[in-house]
């Protein structure tokens, strides 16, 4: 058996912390190139997968169309293992937003810490996310703060820094 | 509900590549003080565990003493969800001394470059040991290269630098 | 002969780009703890120093007093050579500020990315201001861009993020 | 004016811990390609610099042959400004085999810790070595341990770990 027998896994990715880079000339931090295809080569994933950079947003800034665009891009797509990287602050609203989706298991993560820095928590929630929608059965997941969790089940403790259950 | 709601998970690290060090002093690398806890500080892990950092040894130095102590120290901890970290080379072993354990989900996971380089795939693994000892079923798992391996259906290709089913 | 010995090295923070932290709360990068001291730790650094942790600012937001503050602080202390780290975008307008401090080897750097990030030039520059302040005679210097620069002749081009000789 | 007019830099690659990279397949490190190139755009370097990688090897098998050549190759090149990477266990005897090189200011640097590692002090070590070679005067020296070292007048304590003054 080869790596072909294994689930194609779907990596969106609409912006986020995650993604921040710093722009000196501006004296600003904006989202970026996406950072998630070199988190998955630094870990030597070997997995097949297929990454769509859909938006770069600010998940404060995300609209209902944009969800509205990230639910069907996920329904539509062929694979049925979805990561969705992503905003912290309103990411369970999209969770909420990809509930109605069938036959598919989808997992929300992101990163209070931008990938680009020497310590962030972006490649463990990354992996996560990559274990969790192999391994975890349809429905929507967020793995954050070293949980699993429901993606409906949740809510985000932003003076405290992490996800807790509801 | 408070994270005391979520069920802890037993992290028990043997060594391997993943926690080597280099020792000038030597001109060689050893294994050395875990990084996992570094890891998992990194990751802003708020789900309840526990380290036992068991031995520190390259797993092709393991024994059968050693895989049996392995082996008694998870079936006899209190915790239902395991986390072992371990060398690449004999992990698949491992897993299958552990196979008689009931009622326990326990993931294998290490590295092929070590948690102290500035390109691991360190945090990656343990991300993806993290979620799956939450969201998988009872058994032995290994998580490497990408992918949830059954722990009994998996080989590493040395020279390929990665694991595949088998 | 001993490390006490070689000629003591005083270092003074002032912030900037170098100092920058991400903070998840509040959506944005500000000026946190100094890293200069991590960064002379991961450095190995033997040769005796002083850290003097002045103000934290972004070099867009430093005054005349400011200014005035940083030279007296400098000319008063016992060391005879210095390091001064500072925002970038006023780095120049600084160095002619403390041109009439006589006798003190005086070397002002910075970084075009967060010292936290995980590829900064932070350590690099920082390194050249250690040696620069051992090996070149009195005055300000300047060291950006990987050159060592007369403090009053050099300039910064903003949209090419380095730094030039005038 | 440009970085057309600043004064072009040699730097010359050796081998020895800062280029070492770890051989899953092998369990072993060794030394590999060279990092220096990495570092300097890490390090966003605008002056002009070329490198020129010469052998790759710990500086403990360094022959008095490897000496000659090293010597050869900084004596006829036509760069006035050198650095040299090396590692750190025979760096002192290397820079006794370039002392009678006349009219170049040469800086030897290497690393206690290989720069593939997180926390390491090569990119430190070597802004130091780009510095003094601007700064100082004609000569062999080291730049070690935060010190600028005269590179007849240094010994490295291996125990300690760091380089002293004779």
């Amino acid at each position: 058996m080869t790596t072909a027998k294994l689930p194609p896994i779907l990596v969106v990715t609409t912006g986020g912390t995650i993604d921040k880079q710093y722009f000196d000339a501006l004296s600003e931090y904006q989202i970026a190139e996406s950072m998630i295809e070199k988190l998955l080569e630094t870990a030597r994933v070997a997995h097949p997968f297929r990454i769509v950079e859909l938006m770069r947003k600010d998940s404060l800034e995300l609209t209902d169309e944009d969800r509205t665009l990230i639910a069907a891009t996920i329904a539509n797509a062929p694979e049925r293992h979805v990561v969705l990287t992503h905003g912290t602050d309103t990411m369970t609203e999209t969770a909420r937003a990809l509930a109605d989706i069938e036959g598919k298991t989808v997992v929300l993560c992101g990163a209070l810490a931008p990938a680009r820095f020497a310590e962030s928590d972006a490649a463990f929630n990354l992996g996560m996310a990559f274990a969790t929608c192999q391994s975890a059965g349809p429905g929507v997941w967020i793995t954050m703060s070293g949980s699993v969790f429901d993606g409906l089940k949740v809510r985000k403790d932003r003076a405290a820094g992490k996800f807790l259950p509801l």
